[in-house]
């Protein structure tokens, strides 16, 4: 399991005035607790507070650098921020530019540029590609399927490794009343966008956006997070932070034998963390 | 969900010693327990300890049915030990008879005899059929989904409604190294059982079994049981007394959109039971 570690973002309050402070300490003790908690990436969001986005990105990945060696996961729904973070980045060990639409409704084509991002970035840098076009989120799952299909012909079209994909096929808060169908929807969705090509691409989902103004939202996000697991989803932004959730995605992949069971597994779990 | 609470059995050291005392109150507070919990049955196991097993059984079902009028899954691996149950059974709520296989070694036509007891206790009276004959449990999981099939197909053809099935793909523990690969490949079989039929016939899980001598029993109950709703497992034999159990399902039918999502979901989960 691939886990992009969700609390360097400026929707946060502690990093949203740590941003304003220019305060690196909160942000390296982050990079370095979600590290040791076993992410894989840390997912760096400058939030919607900053005025100069593109610079407090490249503050942000340099401040997680000069503490860690982690990769990053530039988050931003502007191409120009996740390209000015690529620009402060060490990317040996891997970089996911998070995220792109297939295409949008100016049909500017953006998936390309994402494509050539990574590119440019080296060949460990992936891309999160939400399933979604220039008509926003289908509400009917199985347009999601055919998004997801598309993008993967796409890749492959431009000789991009589908390795370096990580589809997410987008969860809405349970608590919006036309979106409590959808769980179950995307879990089938998953069980066809793992067979797309060979290898899958990565599937991937923001999964705390399931729980969004809920009650329960550990519980919520574990409960879909196994049932997920159990379907192929080989990725997520979570809270490592959780530790409930991390034992679960050790108890899920035991279960699903990728983890041998021993009476120490949860422990082992996090060492080959 | 229709969940089978587990705990009125004399493996358990409780039930064996008021089972030996003849001590009926141990048992009729746990069947009260079990009822407000939210138990739609309650599992009835003399255990191995009792030298006469048909009067133990009838013995705890006179107990039970002085207390509480929830109905019950009389389990034992002996027809006898069930037919003697079903002697001083009030069945008009329903009963289950827990379990047979499809058939066995000696070609004894196992499944019959349990259809014949079931029609004989009443249209409410259900019986769990184990995905396995007189090879025993297939280690290959194919083969448990041939078995299902049958099963269904022989109900069919003795006009046996085939809601009244309870067909149990049968869990190992996780601890036992040859069956770690199984929880996966029994996902994979739930979601060919559910389509057998049309209407489907439930599926139940001795959930329990799968942590048997395990570390972190009731995490792996609970992630597998998760991975097992959201493939169509409808019903399960579970401690009802564990509330992080408990709430797993309420929240798990809540995503799977069987029950409308509130921030109280989980103590409206408990209302309806």
């Amino acid at each position: 399991m691939i886990l992009i570690a969700e609390r360097i973002n400026g929707m946060f309050t502690n990093v949203k005035q740590a941003i304003a402070d220019k305060d690196k300490k909160v942000i390296q003790e982050l990079a370095k607790k979600q590290t040791d908690a076993g992410a894989a990436y840390l997912d760096v969001n400058v939030g919607t507070a900053a005025a100069d986005q593109e610079g407090t990105m490249q503050w942000l990945v340099e401040a997680i650098q000069e503490t860690c060696s982690t990769p990053l996961c530039l988050d931003s729904q502007k191409p120009d921020v996740i390209a000015a973070g690529l620009k402060v980045i060490n990317a040996q060990n891997g970089v996911i530019l998070n995220s792109t639409p297939l295409n949008k409704k100016s049909d500017e084509e953006i998936f390309d540029k994402y494509i050539e991002m990574a590119n440019q970035a080296g060949p460990k840098a992936s891309i999160i590609v939400l399933t979604m076009d220039k008509n926003g989120v289908p509400q009917d799952i199985n347009n999601r399927v055919a998004i997801a299909a598309e993008i993967v012909s796409k890749a492959m079209e431009k000789g991009f490794d589908t390795q370096r994909l990580f589809i997410d096929t987008i969860v809405l808060p349970v608590k919006v009343p036309n979106a409590q169908a959808q769980p179950g929807s995307i879990l089938s969705a998953m069980d066809q966008i793992q067979y797309l090509s060979d290898p899958a691409p990565h599937m991937t989902i923001g999964l705390s956006n399931l729980s969004q103004g809920a009650s329960q939202r550990s519980l919520i996000n574990r409960v879909f997070l196994a049932m997920a697991i159990s379907r192929g989803l080989d990725s997520a932004i979570v809270d490592v932070l959780d530790q409930d959730l991390m034992n679960l995605v050790a108890t899920a992949e035991m279960l699903m034998n990728k983890q041998i069971y021993s009476d120490s597994f949860l422990k082992a779990y996090q060492l080959t963390k």
